[in-house]
């Protein structure tokens, strides 16, 4: 058995983790962290695992208390820590696999304009892979430190990579509306997520100035070769889990839906956990609740020669968590679906 | 007391209905219908007007039956056959405010691509006014017979007629993405709006197909002096009420946000229930759940050229029971905000 | 019109007191404080109070603050400082109706036992009448100060007193088993409400251990004239508003329910806001959402010789706030219901 | 791999049972039936399943199409059709699990009265063993024939038989309050479980004449050695899964509450599947979300002389698919919790 670290276990991905890597056969969680609960056992702290845990206690995030033997280590610390323990892990031989925006744009200047604050550890940049299995498989394979992508940007990615990649994204009028449930916001009380004050209702929030935008407009550049400008608006839906973003590129003329549809076919070739669904049905986030799969599908609208895209993901899971594991099973060499091929909760 | 008629009084705007018109000071409800609970009295159906109730009495949803002292009929019967209903208490010299779709569009060509049938009274598209009062002000208030708009209508009508009347709407790229609460469905049980199918889920449907696009078409078209022409995508909120739209307006060059915003001021100067949040404050739906306001914002995505509108309204009252009674207002000549200035329910 | 403060007006009761004297044709809301938003206009801190506010502002709750004019303060502030503050109106000759719990037991050893401290003031609680208009009608209109009723007692008074007054309570056995929204915990965000630890979710919370069990024997004793003691557990439910109590009384012999129904319409033949549902229909919250009625219906279940009382209500409203303006009413003398009999907002 | 059916792979109970089945690392579906999707392949049914599915193809639920290789059949069938489908099944050579009710009740003289038919063929009942793994262990894994409880009396039986075994169920007071997610409605459409009617309410159904009554009475009492006789309400709570219960049982003198913990470790002390929380930790449906576990806590009201003992569970699962594995695994001398053991989705 692998040994791994989780440093930061008491938020949603770090539990989401924990999760996932239970149904895993090739690998132990021997080490977690918690600053909140140091000290309490596992299934103390999250009752679910009642039953179930091992001997975990819950450590101090120190990558110092990390054990020697760990070989990969995943950060779900805050964005801002994280950056600094993956570098403390990685010199210590651990490799890393980052949950945090810390490590996910290039440019620290960008990281500068949109998160606001200096980043602390440039250098460390050019290193980090960007942890999207469906186009950087061969990277993550060989990676010492992976940037996982934020939940958004892999709703979004996988929605318009394979039309990237044919240089079908248009110039202007890129439009990416996109709806998330409350565990998007992470585990930290607050007034917006307090249960009355998102339950029954719906809203649009950082409207054309959401953090993942530098993020999505990266990604799709390198792969498209020019510069990428989408307008991006997050929603809140009062759900705990589920992203789902629905994409709209203008055209000047008329697609052959079939013939998109055969590209995303043709890029998805090879990739387990996105799934066109077929003809005129749509995503639903239950599909995906729990599960590492993002649904897909496309809608040639041709009373306006609008090409709709439509992606639906849990954004804990593929999100976030999952994609992490599917990462560490890319650098662990072993099947890329290792412990990952659950359906998702329906209902 | 003027007296007023419910045709279909079980359906989520029959009941909304009642809840609003108990507040009204000038109106009596003398008459209602069901076809399911003839015979039955009003806080037998519906509980919660137990100790509120007069002496209402559900009858039969025929035209004959509606007393001739009736000034004004609510039509909330089932879309297909509010029209002949309608046509029959005209003729029976009651004026009529139909909140099917029947009525709404101008082109009988148009209902029949849209919903599927022939029209049964192409005659009538002439004469129905479309109930918007806060554009058809003056031919509400002679009109006798008044087409209350669709849900998602109003929501994408308040938030684009003043950039319409100004020539502000892209010739290509116009995109709503709308979100709406599970009443917008209809009361009838299906599958699809059982429970547990849409409870913690979301889901966009009817993707670029929605028989309500004509609708809104025809009304900015109207307005603009041009045909438009838009992609529009509504989806699923496991919420009760609630509608929010989000419209991008791609342009060529940079706007003014606050220069936009004075004109939404100036177009809504005398309209009572449509209200432009401030500047970064977005429509939330619990702000006017309950209530007959429609929230506004804009946003200019200065990185992309795109205009954003966010409207927000209760698809059970400005988007239908609450128009319907602001119209009846308007037959009447009373002050337009009669019985409707009530807050939202918050939380 | 009568003048009113508010002193606390940024909790879930204080922007229900808004609400419901939004409605209320006698009286107008002169003054309101908040600690964490003073300076700001109503509007601004309760978007749905957009195009409906007068001019108010917040202040600070500083009982110097409120004018002298205000006939009746209500005082919705934390348990704890409303005493305090409510001592300060009453010399400054205001009336007040205190929704805290601080004035609510008779016994300062009692509130000292459950709610953890000293009580400050023992010398008001025999000033203070207990607020529940049903039994205490004749001692709130003389009142000068008034303990508002806590949102569980409401529920199970309702449901038990029509029985205590009668003697029927068993000596041993009386279960309550109810359930609350969220909103019954207020507004400050805290890890336990944070949407999605309670969402999707189900729990009992201080089993046995509540502190509104002292005040339901308080109330519950003096009506029956000997000790009552009852088995009391609440329990979180995933919605905004709404309390349902399931109370379970142990008979030695039959009870004929027929008589025991007739028992509840003699106790309320007054009570414009408690209604007995018809035989075997039985409450749901949402039939009582945003309302001040509270639904009754009981069961007799012959096979263990249980009779079984089921109460709904909103806890906002006849829970809280409605019930205060209830007792405002009474205090000005007006009719018990003015403002009030708005119906549920169904769904 | 050993084969297994399943008839009524549509429905809840059926979905969740492939759910279930999917991890199961000794079993393969391969049978499934539906009346209503027949000729349809699995994931297209079950979009959640795409991806995942082998060839699965939905028959039609009859006896004679399910292959004579087949070691057991999930009966999944409508209350009523099961018991014939079941006994045909028998006939033909294959062990089954009924989820029904049908076969539950050991006296069909109690099936009438509560069901409101005549048994069809109560020569079944001696047969059927009641599969509840954690008393029955030794007769299930020699059954032909299992009754695979209900989801209530699962939840009340779990939190009841410790004390049951002791004699210490009171013989008059004891009374079980329950609340159930949506789910254990089952998925046929019908008003009352239509989104807008049951989101946002809470409501007791059935009151004191819930058919799963005489199930748990005749356990408890096989268990007790006397007749048991409870007051069971059952409540509808608008969430997916889980059922919690609270049980209250009156005493005349004072236990000491570590000693019934005590009780309640031994009794479950080889049941892996049931879980004591620790002192004053109370169960939360979440905590067993798509998992197979009972959470149990108990609490002694020394105010009231009242043990309180609270149970929750996932209705789906360890009150009905999960249970069914667990049983199958018996019956398979498999190791008890084969495929079972994955912690719930938090959040």
């Amino acid at each position: 058995m692998k040994k791994v670290a989780i440093l930061g276990g008491t938020g949603y991905t770090g539990i989401e983790l924990l999760r996932l890597l239970w149904f895993h056969p090739e690998v132990e969680v021997s080490f977690i962290s918690s600053e909140s609960r140091q000290g309490e056992e596992l299934a103390e702290v999250h009752p679910h695992f009642a039953g179930l845990s091992s001997e975990l206690t819950f450590l101090a995030s120190d990558p110092e208390e990390v054990p020697a033997d760990v070989e990969v280590a995943f950060c779900a610390l805050p964005h801002g820590s994280s950056a600094e323990t993956a570098k403390a892990l990685k010199e210590k031989g651990i490799r890393v696999i980052d949950l945090s925006a810390d490590l996910r744009l290039k440019e620290p200047e960008l990281y500068q304009d949109w998160y606001g604050r200096v980043h602390p550890f440039p250098e460390l940049l050019d290193e980090a892979v960007y942890g999207l299995p469906e186009v950087n498989h061969q990277l993550i394979k060989a990676a010492n430190l992976v940037a996982n992508p934020g939940c958004y940007p892999t709703s979004v990615l996988l929605a318009l990579l394979p039309l990237a990649r044919e240089g079908m994204l248009p110039e202007r009028g890129l439009v990416v509306d996109s709806k998330s449930g409350v565990t998007g916001a992470g585990r930290a009380p607050s007034q917006a997520f307090h249960f009355p004050e998102c339950n029954e209702s719906f809203k649009a929030y950082r409207v054309a100035s959401h953090q993942h935008i530098p993020e999505m407009e990266q990604e799709l550049s390198a792969c498209l070769g020019r510069k990428v400008n989408m307008s991006f608006t997050p929603h809140l839906i009062p759900i705990n889990r589920g992203i789902l973003s629905t994409a709209y590129l203008p055209f000047t003329k008329e697609l052959q839906e079939e013939k998109v549809r055969e590209l995303y076919r043709e890029f998805y070739n090879q990739a387990i956990f996105v799934h066109l669904l077929r003809k005129d049905l749509f995503p639903e986030t239950r599909w995906v609740k729990g599960s590492n799969y993002c649904h897909l599908n496309i809608k040639w609208d041709q009373r306006t020669n609008t090409l709709i895209v439509i992606s639906a993901l849990d954004n804990l899971v593929k999100g976030a968590a999952g994609q992490a594991v599917q990462n560490m099973n890319l650098m662990f060499d072993l099947p890329e679906a290792t412990g990952l091929r659950q359906p998702a909760l329906v209902p």
